[in-house]
């Protein structure tokens, strides 16, 4: 499946902490980590892990800019 | 100002392009480029060109994963 | 790519319509009509046209509940 | 109340399943199972249950579109 | 119609721009001002123009919290 | 830091809820309350407690508009 989201940046998954129906996911994307707030669900039917390779997908109009 | 979004990844910006009311700004985070879609307003505002640092700032919530 | 978002309806693509920046796309899902608001970008790299099959894909969290 | 919010697909609720702070209510449109997620409170104010008649409602910005 | 988003703040319309495909609207919420980005079809439909009484309406996973 | 975001509302936190992973913050703003769903972790780090000033920060593509 190939989707419009313009951003889609792969890592490595490095913590998933799971919530009473909310799951937070933390990605290195080269460095830089990214954390997603995601569904149990998502969690369970991707298989994520630590360790497992993801993408951090992000649409553009969900993306601000902040300079110092 | 410290914001609660859990994202906030420092880049260079590589590219503003403006439309009628709205703006895509393309940030360089270490290789990866990000790409937000924010106000003409905004980009005025906070003088967005080309160059400049800035960071991509996420709120976890609108984070996806995504696996091969 | 497997997408952790909830929602992923397959329909057909009924409308494209592109502005300066953004592109609204029409998808019909099963006699309900989907509109999407994405980047012109998107619209080339994905080939969206009239005819087309498509998914429309939703985070859970960007998803609100009415009631009459 | 009319709200400016493109999607607005009549449905019935199939499961609400309540979390610490997060719900998530699953709406049957038409075949297709569209999930919310949402405030325990807005669960309770708009009394969500299974059998009730519901809308999914989602902001066109919030739509992505994707291919196979 | 009843929904489920927990921010819906009362106020007078102050600007309508029409962009390509996108407008911005501007509502005073009892001084502070509110800053919508919606589809231009929004728009007319709900027949928004200066002067009206409108609610902006915010799904609370949308809103963030900074401290100075 | 200066944010793209166009919607900045300065208040007082009137309420701090914290569930498994995502916390409720209500800030008043003027009279008006908001209400935000964020991380318990952004909680902690900025500090957030009855009492504290605090800014509701909303981007534009995330309010929509509602008439009666």
């Amino acid at each position: 499946m190939k989707i419009s989201a313009r951003n889609q940046l792969k890592g490595v998954i490095v913590e998933v902490t799971k919530g009473a129906t909310t799951s937070h996911v933390r990605i290195d994307i080269g460095g830089s980590i990214m954390t997603a707030s995601i569904t149990n669900e998502a969690v369970d039917e991707l298989g994520l892990a630590v360790g497992g390779e993801a993408y951090a997908v992000v649409k553009a109009s969900d993306v601000m800019v902040a300079v110092d």
